[in-house]
């Protein structure tokens, strides 16, 4: 993000050290990294005469996208360029970029994304089958431009791309917590940049409902605090995403997660009670249980659900269906159908004859069967339905698409091969939950294909993924800084080869990526800086940054357990501020990065330059806590995490004893050792380094995390 | 801004100087200042039991207007609060922060905006005639809340207020370079906090028609360039606007400055031609040309002019007015009128006729016919008329109301005193055009209501003011930049008594309510750094920021000149970069005026403690040199500007050479006078603390400051 990458550079500066892998132009910054690519040497520079022609059929959108590319254009290189605006009657085949695609078309799964690029000393040509083909090489295009002292140029390179899956998307949860319109486009544009192209929106869920409904207006009114979009907006954000060649996949959560809905609607539901939007358990007396505990009695417990055995209930869903496939016009439409343990069903002694009559063995059957009637009612509007994975039952027709989500270790998790064999397709966010606070190469060394399944029910069955971010400890304000840039590298995963899969490497991109979303698409960088300057009243941001710089939320679950359970009134609810240091940092850690880049250079050649880069970071962070002390009077929060700050200075003065060679390195350890343990929700992340440095050894990043 | 202050409070927290002025909390930060604030000692402190009730008649808006204040509290002071969210029925008498109001009402030019508001040790009363006079306390509220390392708390006051003139505007240009809509939602956000009531759009101009029409859809797909607001975003502008108390007045430039409305529709024309939105003064042949000649071609060449003689123009404007009244639902209208040479006119025949026939002695009486037509339209749909200051004429109606513009000393202005005798009203403008880059003094000082007005004929005439910030040189990226925090000087100008007037006060509040600006309305400050860091290529940002933020924009009108007349395409296109150092820095620079009170401190005192703070700022910027060097190579830009950042460094040198006693003084002088000299379109605001270093005296600032 913005001034992350200072404190290195500066350090590379003052030291003119030559640590060899932080050179900026290096090799080239695409993400994700096409299919192929080939540098040659020379450079095509920018200059004011750079024009751009375009052939191919009318198409408002590419149109638009040329226009949207040639302003950040002229703003990135500062050159007022001579050709006004880019019109259709802009079609010279000597224009300096000339882009040639043969289709408009509208976006859609399974759409020709495919493009050519090639560099040229005087001339860009871009040929594309269709023009969002064409926009996915302007923004690889775009990804190209680099600076030196003497102007903005592209290297030359040949590229030929074409994506790996289909469905390439992002989930976001605007239910939990409401993210606000212009949040949700800023996001649509980052993932223009990364070649995403379904933004997949968890609309409603036991906290709140998020869409205006003028059949059902009580949703809206009744399902949550004020905060929803109103359906100009929905028309809105869909004609914005097809413009950028992303699809829009609502997603209602049925017939579980649904205290909002019943808020408006009670008659709809399995069991009677004063239903409130709010989370559905209220275990506020449980919060000194164990996990094993907690999950039995989450698994024992009624939880407000629809009920599937009345006809009113398909009336209703009939209704509202009808409704919202007119706003969102792409033709999915996901019911959710996750996480109903089917006790309110069981509990309710009509719902039980129902299932007798059926000859219904189990509740699983009476899922089935709501999403059977789900599935013909979205069928009725044109839509293709899509449930999380407890969604899947052999008894479920063939083209649901089926959403793997759960992860390993905690219970069954679907068996894909058997969804394969089934017929249906299957989308994976397995891996790819950017709620649980993972580093982006957890997600990045995931493959979407199980390595159990073969390849051709692959290529059938499997369609592509979702990264998902829940909003249980997420809002408006830390949406960017929660999502971003990891999703990235989880884009990459779906467009690029199997085997572009070098995690140093992605990381270099990862960074440089981050600037250019920060400049083009989101607040990220902002919103973490308006926190921390929060923390000291606007006095000296610098001491806080330092240490929230090299911190990262604790891994897994633990953060929403403690959130749901703990406090009275959990955090998790939709008003609770998001305003620690467990909110703001990042999942992972740039700074810590290029120090273990440092500590590992230094590691293999031992010598001063690498020596003294080291050595000046570590000084930074020993002398911050000076620094940090001396802001802590200007507001609260600083104090309260000052033994966090005192523990980054004594790490880091470890760190430079063992680099002297004094102290006793057991010791050293077990002190080290002491401060790995979480404080306010957050590790350091240098720690690893500092240990490398004592035993002389840099351990390899854990292959994954515990959840709990 | 956001970490503005910084360098400032780390060089006292580096020194512990006792400088004494520079305490954020030594008197309140409230801006505007209220009418009367009575403050005693004590606080009320923020705890978890913090909650509102509310008693007053239903108000949507009020409701939605609370919640806000309760998140961005809660967010502010970092607590959990116990209540959930407020609703109509939290009207305990007993809550912490205890709001009542007589009657809901919708925002109105006269609305009783009158609050009381008194915090008690432990509640917090708010008393208002209307809810919009409650959320105007809301924000007073807001303002004083303070933090210490104790926690947060809000000092004891007593506060009565309310405003001084009615219409307290801000008329932002998005005609010219299209402003985007969540931009302007920001500006709202922005307004509401320094209580302006009216945002004042100007939608059409030469360059661009920015508004769908459905009745004349080319106007904005010919008279734009792909940019303008759907009718869907005016309706939730307009209610974004209402909800926080603040009227739109739509203004759409006639007859003149209308080039996009006659590329869409000619036969609208005084004379046939080729139409295109663009700058309608093509004179790229001139620019050797002095200020007089350009003036005088001004005056003497045809533009783009509506054709007042035709019905068809009336019955195209009847439409157009009726669909834009349903739109715009405050009941003003704005026409513009203004800068029509009236050469257009005389040209034509069939014109010059006309006014033969109608016994017209010039065009200024032809303009007076277009302005009573356009009056009865306007009127036809219940809607008020406004025009700029060159609408008036002695035949024109009492009820349209006259907004006075023009600088003094070029050409002839308005007598407002006539205007005011015809029976007219005003809102004045000149000396409010944000765009002339003066300091927020320059605008703070001047009274809307003109020296030689009679009280009585103020008090009927004079409606109120509005800040203008004309787009010429302005865009979506730089608009926060430029609007703020200026605006908010001179909302108070427009808010608080006349002789709440000690400038130095008003900066200290301006630049703790910026920083509340970006924390919860706009993003200037990452504005600001995002161009900053494309500079460096997201390598150290530190010592172009430290550069960019003691530069000033030259002021006047010359970088308009330049911009228009100079370089082929001028950079006052819509879609030329505006990326320079000229386009990001303030009008104000924040590290000037506190870098000025240090010297002013230093200079009365002749301390050490003092000495060392001036001491330490100058050797930083002498030293910025080096560090500006180190990241030149990284993008072209620094080396364009390196003879500035050279200078800067030259400047302080000289200085810490003064404060030692060496040199000579009259070389010093004079070297410094070398510098005072624009160079790429900025001063260096620190100059005239340096001279007097030199001289031992500090020159006051100048009270004004030449056009062009």
């Amino acid at each position: 993000m913005i001034m992350k990458r200072i404190l290195f550079f500066t350090l590379l500066i003052c030291l003119s050290g030559a640590t060899g892998f932080a050179q900026p132009t290096d090799t080239l910054n695409l993400l994700p990294r096409p299919l192929s690519t080939k540098i040659s040497a020379g450079r095509f520079n920018f200059t004011a005469d750079f024009n751009i022609g375009i052939n191919g059929p009318e198409s408002g959108k590419f149109i638009a996208a040329v226009n949207r590319f040639y302003l950040q254009l002229g703003r990135r290189v500062n050159i007022n360029f001579s050709q006004e605006f880019i019109s259709a009657a802009d079609n010279d085949a000597n224009a300096r970029l000339y882009v040639t695609y043969n289709k408009a078309i509208a976006p859609a799964i399974g759409m020709d994304e495919s493009y050519s690029l090639k560099v040229n000393p005087d001339k860009i040509i871009i040929s594309a089958a269709t023009d969002i083909g064409a926009e996915r090489a302007l923004e690889t295009l775009y990804q190209l431009i680099s600076p030196d002292k003497n102007g903005f140029y592209c290297p030359l390179v040949e590229v030929n791309d074409s994506p790996r899956f289909k469905w390439r998307g992002l989930m976001i949860d605007v239910a939990r917590h409401f993210i606000p319109f212009e949040v949700l486009k800023r996001n649509i544009d980052a993932m223009a940049i990364v070649k995403l192209n379904v933004l997949h929106l968890h609309l409603s869920d036991d906290e709140g409902f998020r869409v205006e409904s003028k059949v059902f207006p009580l949703l809206q009114q009744k399902g949550s605090n004020g905060y929803y979009y109103t359906q100009d907006q929905i028309r809105e954000l869909v004609g914005y995403a097809h413009d950028r060649g992303i699809i829009v996949v609502p997603e209602f959560d049925l017939p579980g997660h649904c205290s909002s809905i019943l808020a408006a609607y009670p008659y709809l539901a399995s069991y009677p009670s004063d239903y409130k939007p709010g989370q559905r358990y209220k275990l506020d007396s449980i919060k000194n249980l164990n996990l094993g505990k907690i999950m039995q009695l989450i698994s024992s417990m009624p939880t407000p659900t629809i009920d599937p055995t009345k006809e009113s209930t398909y009336t209703f869903f009939d209704k509202f269906i009808k409704e919202m496939s007119g706003l969102f016009t792409d033709p999915y439409f996901h019911a959710g159908a996750d996480e109903n343990n089917g006790v309110a069903w069981k509990q309710n002694t009509d719902i039980a004859a129902f299932m007798q009559n059926k000859g219904m063995k189990n509740t699983d059957e009476l899922q089935a069967y709501f999403v059977k009637r789900m599935y013909d009612i979205a069928k009725k509007y044109n839509k293709r339905l899509i449930g999380w994975e407890e969604a899947f039952n052999q008894a479920i027709p063939q083209d649901v698409i089926v959403q793997k989500w759960k992860p390993s270790g905690i219970g069954p998790t679907l068996n894909t091969g058997e969804v394969v064999q089934h017929g249906n397709q299957v989308i994976i966010s397995a891996g790819y939950y950017l709620d649980l606070f993972m580093p982006a190469y957890i997600h990045y060394q995931t493959d979407p294909v199980p390595a159990d399944l073969n390849q051709a029910d692959a290529a059938k069955g499997i369609l592509g993924g979702e990264a998902a971010q829940w909003s249980e400890l997420m809002d408006g304000n830390n949406e960017e800084i929660r999502v971003w840039p990891r999703a990235a590298a989880i884009a990459e995963r779906f467009w690029s080869p199997a085997n572009v899969n070098d995690v140093d490497d992605m990381y270099r991109r990862l960074w440089a990526t981050d600037f250019d979303l920060n400049e083009r698409a989101i607040n990220e960088s902002f919103a973490y800086q308006k926190v921390l300057s929060l923390w000291v009243n606007d006095v000296d941001l610098g001491p806080v940054r330092t240490l929230a710089d090299v911190c990262t939320p604790v891994k897994g679950y633990k953060r929403l357990m403690g959130g749901m359970f703990a406090n009275g009134k959990g955090r998790t609810n939709p008003t609770s501020p998001l305003v620690n240091i467990a909110d703001m940092a990042h999942s992972d850690s740039e700074t810590g990065w290029y120090f273990r880049q440092s500590v590992a250079a230094y590691l293999k050649s031992h010598n001063d330059a690498d020596l003294q880069a080291v050595k000046y970071q570590l000084q930074k962070w020993q002398n911050n806590k000076a620094r940090f002390d001396a802001v802590s009077g200007y507001a609260p929060y600083p104090r309260q995490i000052s033994d966090l700050s005192d523990n980054l200075s004594a790490a880091a003065a470890i760190g430079l004893q063992a680099l002297s060679g004094e102290g006793n390195k057991d010791n050293q350890l077990k002190q080290l050792q002491q401060m790995v343990k979480p404080l306010h929700e957050v590790q350091i992340a240098i720690l690893p380094g500092i240990e490398a440095l004592i035993s002389g050894t840099l351990k390899p990043e854990p292959a994954s995390y515990p959840m709990f």
